[in-house]
């Protein structure tokens, strides 16, 4: 599958690598095709490809929005409306601010998200918050957490939500999947993340996650 | 042990009889002692007390606050400050706002909290937020939920978290309690209300519960 990936972050690069790795065909985008990351990025894989964001977003039928939630905004303004027309386009980005101190705030939160946000900047994608819950080596290698633990998916459109579980469970490995509805339940997964963040210093590194016991 | 158990809805209710099965000496507050719903309690446990906000509060070593969240500034005033002063004060509430339509909202969220509100409004009680992130039923027969699954407390006073842990895992048999810090750490517990109640939805009841693996 065609597969864009915003963002050459810890969190882009590791999805971008899982994706090339089981064989999807994978652009990865910057702010410039040419910068020292997403180089070095497509070279280390050897079959991933090195864009502008929207270079990326327009090779992707289903792209990756793996950017910072600060810059998430700017990023698909420079990816395009238009590039992401009718594409799947998960979101992976929170609102976190630290510039508070610890615990960590959110820039937005409780009666809008960013996942909502992004959904409002591109109207005609088919937005998928997903992923957003746990570390970016957990996201792509679910076994690094031992037992059971789930993720959290939320979206308006059913088959886009269909695809990206695909994705996850046949191309991660997840095994639970949980889908909390449209996209406004971005609220509460976004929520989650300061008790993720005070549970990190507790559990002592990111490698945790939530299972749903019922 | 004197426990002290404010509000007679359905979480101060199961706290309450759940505390006086296992032998504590519990006075139900209410706001006046002679309420139906706190004569009916008392009688129906036979050895469950009736009093007001305030007997309850001088009643209790420790305190459960089990009102609903947007009466718990008021009924702790009722209570008295120095009825609380010294006291553990365990806050089991939530700042839930629900005239906005679902998903809910929180009223207070984000760089403040509930538990921090009441720790300011009473600040000589022992505060320790607990059980908010459980349903009732759930909060005193953990085993409810099948295989593990956890509870996170946060405040400021180790040795009152000690006394709320014991109860917990002795009186109440959870297994897995973790501390996530001091009362700030409030924002993350309750915050998680809002993806909690989504999950309702999606499990079709409050019978489940989240297990942190790692």
């Amino acid at each position: 599958m065609k597969i864009g990936v915003l963002g050459t972050g810890m969190v882009g690069e590791a999805i971008a690598t899982k994706l090339v790795a089981i064989g999807h065909d994978v652009v990865m985008g910057s702010r410039s095709a040419t910068g020292e990351k997403v180089v070095a990025w497509a070279k280390a894989t050897g079959k991933g490809k090195a864009g502008t964001f929207a270079e990326a977003a327009a090779h992707g039928e289903v792209v990756f929005n793996c950017t910072n939630g600060t810059a998430t905004l700017e990023v698909l303004k420079a990816a395009g409306a238009a590039n992401l027309k009718g594409k799947v386009l998960v979101d992976v980005a929170n609102p976190l601010d630290f510039s508070k101190g610890m615990p960590p705030s959110l820039w937005v939160c409780n009666i809008d998200s960013l996942g909502e946000q992004v959904q409002r900047a591109v109207p005609e994608a088919r937005v998928v918050k997903a992923l957003n819950t746990v570390n970016c080596e957990v996201m792509v290698k679910p076994s690094l957490v031992p037992g059971d633990h789930d993720l959290f998916i939320c979206g308006n459109d059913a088959a886009a939500k269909a695809v990206v579980t695909k994705i996850l469970k046949d191309g991660f490995g997840w095994k639970i999947v949980h889908d909390l509805g449209d996209i406004k339940a971005a609220r509460g997964t976004e929520m989650v993340l300061p008790m993720w963040i005070q549970l990190m210093g507790v559990m002592g590194g990111p490698t945790f996650n939530f299972h749903l016991a019922h």
